[in-house]
């Protein structure tokens, strides 16, 4: 893979300067770029690491002084992230599936492939399954019977998707990824203590021990256009109606999401969060790593979770959340700075009660 | 698959009225079902959907008018979770293995497979392994040498099983359940920083820095009957003893459960749950999603925690946790209220400070 | 595998006495042992029970009066933990994987094994990969392109290893370990609210609703000599520059290290902790389960977290840590012992407002 600068900064819509024919092969750390590698300089700190490695350009901030770092070309960009998606998608060398279905492929004859899709090596595709153009299907994958796959699906390796789970186009799966396991729903013959307990907040009463009684799963998993699901991530298939992940959101590693729970559009679910059943999440909703959420709730849109919130009740839109429960990140603050004084205020309120009540201090 | 109104009531137990001979192709929520679904609308909240829809049949609470809701035909149910039970379990359309051992399917000769067990494309069995009858054994999964699975199994894909587990009977897992990984066991050559902090709760001592020798696992994984493991959980292998499940236990998706634990019967172990290695957990015990255990401590019969609990100590039966660290529910709600009225308790003692000291605020 | 009592105490350099020609081939908690096994009886608690049992021989502490307890031979450790790492290493029966590459496996013949290498049923080994010599690999594991696998690797079964990892010496991996997913990280074309929220803790601004572009992995993973690697873990791919996991360092079940990251070395990584991106952790340090670690912070050299700890900033060498957020363990178990009495304390400050100010109680 080979790009000049400026079919790079053609790309971004960029400005460059310099040697604009120099050809680059990758992207690099300023300090670790070799001359046919692009660094990565987009701000005065990162570009002090320049001297340290062998760059002849570099992608740098508007107005940067690109002939004062020694560099013999350089791409402007006002938003470096953004920039960062651009190049990186043109440099991503891929895990090298190759064309074609693999031989050791197991495709059930009944499945509909479109003609120019890759499948790798031992991955299994079941009876009357549909995969759309464009799809890359890495090793060790196994697509279940009647599930439809959109177009410019990339699955990684070892990717297993369940019977009847719809998923739209550009599809994006991490190795280990499991759609459409079944919901963890079971039932008791008589009422339950788990039952009792969340009915009276702490009171068991008299329930006794039952055994469990599967509810299985009738439902799938149905996935919107430009979904991402990361690596041993978990989603479950729906009791009566499917789990749906909404248009454009995406999910980092061994996140879980239950059964019947619906995650609207342009979420971003960050790493080992789990989401009970029966959620309805809005959009534009980022829940923090080791979020998790309680079954049976809504989540408004544009609600953002700080990082280990366990949210416990329903949460307003626009809403930002902290702690555990979690509560709106400001009262958060205010009551973790008091709690940080506890100590303190315990002597305090102690002195006080001897001063006030002439009574002895209690600890 | 097809049954009469009359069927699924006879197998429900419950009352039907009106055209029992109706047939019913699957099950739908009231305002999604078509005309062969069995529409669920147990309460009279659902069963206003129903006009919605073009269900001609559905199941009610006892004593429902479902005349007056339009429908052609009715079943009536006491406890509508126990009917979902048995209704899902009869619509369960399944992930389609096919019967018999398929050609791909890598059996080493010397295991020992019941006759009419399914087992999917590419799965591995080990020496000696023996599989009982009934066995279902989805795609992509790997049984170790000399593991022990009773009858009536349901694998679904990619699910590994280590040498020398020993599993019951109706044995459920999910996609990429992993059963008898090695333990996470080491040891410093010389105490080490940890086993200091553990004695003293906070003080590290005078360690210095070594690093770890591998303690390997001879025991292995231990399953009683009618358990069920969810997607991508991990059961690690004992050290001398096996790890166990005890009968009728379920583990949701990504739980863990370390080296050595015991867990008794009849228990939940809700998404993303740990338990550390070195735990006895009693029977009917059920731990909310994210519930954390710490090592080589017991939790008694019937103990239910809340989602997020983290416990750090012996837990007797019955009680009913929350919180980090984890203490009684409702000792945990005193606490909490107290807490969200710190920011205004801590000005209030600031104000006491003033009129009783005559001090000024030190904040 | 058989052992004479004389052979594992020259293993340990431990003392024997009594029958030391006696033959052992399995190890045995003291109230389960048969006569061929050793009891492992390191303290005289696990002593009492081997009258239970039928070993004739035991490990057990130095100068116990092992004829006192029924034996006819026993070696004797000073320290117990460090005599189950070689006992246990000298009586892993493994998973037997067979000499030699599996007929069924699909080997590129780019690839470069070493000549001794043992290949499990179905796994697939990736175009110019490299794998040392005394690799054993389980079934259905992937190795990707340009990958590069050290000496004496023990990967169990369906461990995925991604394009140009890099990985040392005697590592070992647990089933479902994912190395190299691809990184979580995705930008908005404008200033987000996340971005907005972090800035200032808590306010959202007036950012509206985006869609996520996607910043690719270019990176790869970067592990050293003798890690481990539990089940179903994820370590992801850098963006730029590797993701590195320090020699000797272990890391447990369902464990997530996001993209960027670096561990240093002798590190251990309890169950389903979360490492975020770009996040520095030195040597020594060991991170209870469930901990959680935000990005782009440090982790100094020889820290310790207490399980469930959520680690939201930088972190001094040596601290010993717990809670969320996570403070210094003392602090939090001052903080914590004042919150259990906070009701209490509630109370007290409502009589003394009554007392100073005469004014009612506002609750």
């Amino acid at each position: 893979m080979q790009y000049t600068i400026q079919q790079i900064a053609d790309a971004l819509g960029a400005e460059s300067q310099g040697e604009t024919g120099l050809i680059i092969e990758g992207a690099a750390e300023p300090s670790d770029a070799g001359p046919a590698e692009l660094a990565m300089a987009m701000s005065p700190k990162y570009a002090e690491a320049l001297s340290g490695g062998s760059a002849r350009a570099a992608v740098l901030w508007v107005d940067a002084d690109w002939k004062a770092l020694g560099l013999d070309a350089a791409i402007f960009v006002p938003r470096p992230r953004m920039a960062m998606a651009g190049i990186t998608e043109m440099l991503d060398r891929g895990q090298g599936v190759e064309a074609g279905i693999h031989p050791s492929a197991v495709v059930d004859p009944s499945a509909v492939l479109a003609e120019d899709v890759a499948i790798g090596p031992l991955t299994v595709i079941g009876a009357r399954a549909r995969i759309g153009k464009g799809a890359v299907i890495g090793a060790h994958c196994v697509i279940g019977m009647d599930a439809v796959l959109g177009e410019d699906a990339t699955l990684r390796e070892m990717v297993s998707i369940g019977a009847r789970a719809q998923i739209g186009d550009r599809f994006i799966a991490q190795p280990g990824a499991r759609i459409g396991g079944d919901g963890f729903s079971f039932v008791t013959p008589e009422v339950s203590d788990v039952e009792n307990v969340r009915k009276t907040m702490g009171d068991k009463g008299e329930a006794r021990a039952q055994s469990w009684l599967r509810i299985h799963s009738l439902g799938a998993v149905e996935i919107g256009d430009d979904v991402e699901i990361g690596s041993n991530c978990t989603i479950d298939n729906g009791t009566i109606r499917n789990t749906c992940i909404g248009n454009g959101s995406k999910l980092d590693n061994l996140v879980h999401v239950g059964h019947n729970t619906r995650v609207g559009q342009d979420c971003l679910l960050c790493g080992q969060t789990g989401v009970s059943g029966s959620v309805e999440i809005g959009n534009n909703v980022v829940l923090g790593g080791q979020t998790g959420v309680v079954d049976n709730i809504f989540i408004g849109d544009g609600v953002i979770s700080g990082g280990g919130t366990k949210i416990l009740s329903n949460v307003p839109a626009g809403r930002v959340m902290m702690g555990y429960p979690g509560i709106k990140m400001e009262t958060h603050t205010d009551v973790y700075k008091a709690q940080r004084r506890l100590p303190r205020m315990a002597r305090d309120v102690e002195a006080l009660k001897k001063a006030v009540f002439k009574q002895p201090s209690s600890d």
